[in-house]
């Protein structure tokens, strides 16, 4: 089951850099798990903001829930979620 | 390069049904060839709106205004785009 | 899987008042069929609008779209969609 | 009486985190007592946010008041209260 | 129980001017008998606007809702209600 | 002249208490002398939110402004005001 | 006693040219009377749309309601009313 | 002196093709007109909606609305005005 | 020319109070010398908030951008301008 | 390929002066290298604010976004970009 998640990080000036590191660092790791997985299933950058645009595939409303709120980077970031379903005109497997 | 493109049809109550289904028809082709080119990457209905998001993949900007304001319905919609780019935590050849 | 909508229902001015009702009888129809089926959990009025906050409770997005989408008063309606799940300190079996 | 209140929690990054869990603890045991009642009628979280949408079923304006005000975790949050009422197409007793 | 009604009228230009003054009469009579129940406790209009501000007194919400549904202007006004509550400063009994 | 003013309170967390409650002491007298007087003609609070609507019966716009500004809490309140007059359908002398 | 009003104007296309042209000498003649008496204090032009930004001195809210209501435009205008009251800083007489 | 025009232009559904298509001839001939003298600086059109950013070099502020007012597609458009000055950190001539 | 411009002052709760009375006596200064001059035509304050309407007659948008952000409290304030324009109905001297 | 960048700055009050001033001047070497590469095209000041309005000749998304977020005032800065392409209309070189 598909949403569209928008995500805008705002690290606070004066935060400790070293802290903000390990926790980008982690959120990466997270990141990259959920996409091997399938379940972060698209990525990308919005252009001249630290945010993005995502796709997620889950079995339900819980299981995004649970994921979005334990990202390292959560207690940053101001989300938008979108429920999203295949459209009738698409032949592409993978927009399901 | 890619853009997000959010787009919501509204066709007034009363329009004609015929011109209505021929646009539909005109729209839904005119997409399936952008999708077969690899143009439209990505298309997903939201969820309890006749609205879209979708996914573009364009050689430039001036290429995917001709591309939006040909479609059969664009007199018809509100579009919100936005310049997306390679997010640098993907794994995903497909997210360029 | 639970969702909030919020439906706003805006019939226009001069509408033919035989239609109108065919529709509302045909949307309170619908909707008691949906309220047995357990599809429909909950509706409420908005005081002072023609507007209603409902709880549907779906296999997933696809089947709330179809649902929503397919209303007879979908063509006069705003909705805004909300995705829930179960909130942890309840103790309630039927806010799942 | 029904209400629907929308209630975003934000709590300051770097607030004492013992407090907060104090305060969480406080809100989880309020909220209990509230919903044996039979006053908290429902809860639901909203996907992706530290947020509720909650039905409170109560004798008049100001017995909402009193209840919402004194939240242990009323100062950390924004609510948007909804005057609702009993939707004459239900036949579901409980959404009186 | 006291609510806030903000109320805005619009009657579109090229409404027949007849129908417009016999709903306005109409509008102007049932809020006569309303205001001598105590029930549309106060009035006020809002400058420059074809607009009111009105406090309310009635039982419960669903009292509410079938009133401000009924007025004969209710097609044409755009509604915004606000549940109040007796302030604790307040030496005035009208105030409740 | 009568005008109405939403009033909403915001002491940060961590302000001190005793500040506090010698503001809030000194605004409640404030409030019980210009009611006394006749000029805070009306107050009620807004369900769930520390916040109320007034309605202030002034000689003009500069007594308005200097009552408001010298207020006790000014400097944590947000104010919109709104200038009100008599409506032609009231029979109620106190909705002058 | 002054007032800020905002005025846009939106006469709908197709409306009569004739009737539109009758109302805007009508609503010129108005404002000259207005402005002769010193009532309408100030007008201008917002530079590239059909609106203008005035300054009236009133007698109170009633009068500035009673003009503003009556103007022969007044259908076609959107307004926005602010009070306004001498600054403590200026040594100018017009800005009572 | 220089400012941003932001121009969307909106030409309703059913309006007259051949009215359109003399319209828009008359606005580009307008347009070349003054880009020709140095008055229309820069025009742009923005990506996915029938809108243009443009920048322009006026004598004063009368100047530019009687400009803008006069298009022949003024009727159809809505007009966002921003006052724009020299930067400082600039080496272009042209940006004056 | 003329701008309007609209001026919201926000000192923070904290602030050093005898810098900030060295700020305001400097502003007041300046605004005075400014009002001498006939650059700041008309100032007003905005009735229940610490905030301020004025008219600027400046000779060019530098001018107006240099005299702006020199204001001693421009670091506190936030503007919002609007480029306005002689009024063809005016026969007001002073409304050029 | 175009781009409209809004960019409004905001460094917050009590922030290291000489700071501030080392990453102004860095900015503003940054700006000076990026203007003579032709890649920040155009750059304008906001009047009253702290803001700019800038255009940017670009390869493609991603240069644009390397770009904007490695600005040395970019932790400051809350921007807004609009994807342009060639106006139709204009015969002006620069503008493609």
């Amino acid at each position: 089951m598909l949403f569209m998640v928008e995500m805008d990080v705002n690290i606070p000036l004066g935060f400790d850099a070293d802290e903000a590191a390990r926790l980008k660092a982690a959120e990466k790791a997270r990141f990259q798990e959920l996409q091997a997985a399938g379940t972060w299933r698209h990525i990308w950058r919005v252009v001249g903001r630290y945010a993005n645009v995502s796709i997620f595939d889950v079995a339900d409303n819980a299981a995004l829930h649970d994921l979005l709120t334990t990202l390292p980077l959560f207690p940053f970031m101001t989300m938008r979620v979108t429920a999203l379903c295949r459209h009738p005109s698409s032949a592409h497997d993978d927009d399901r």
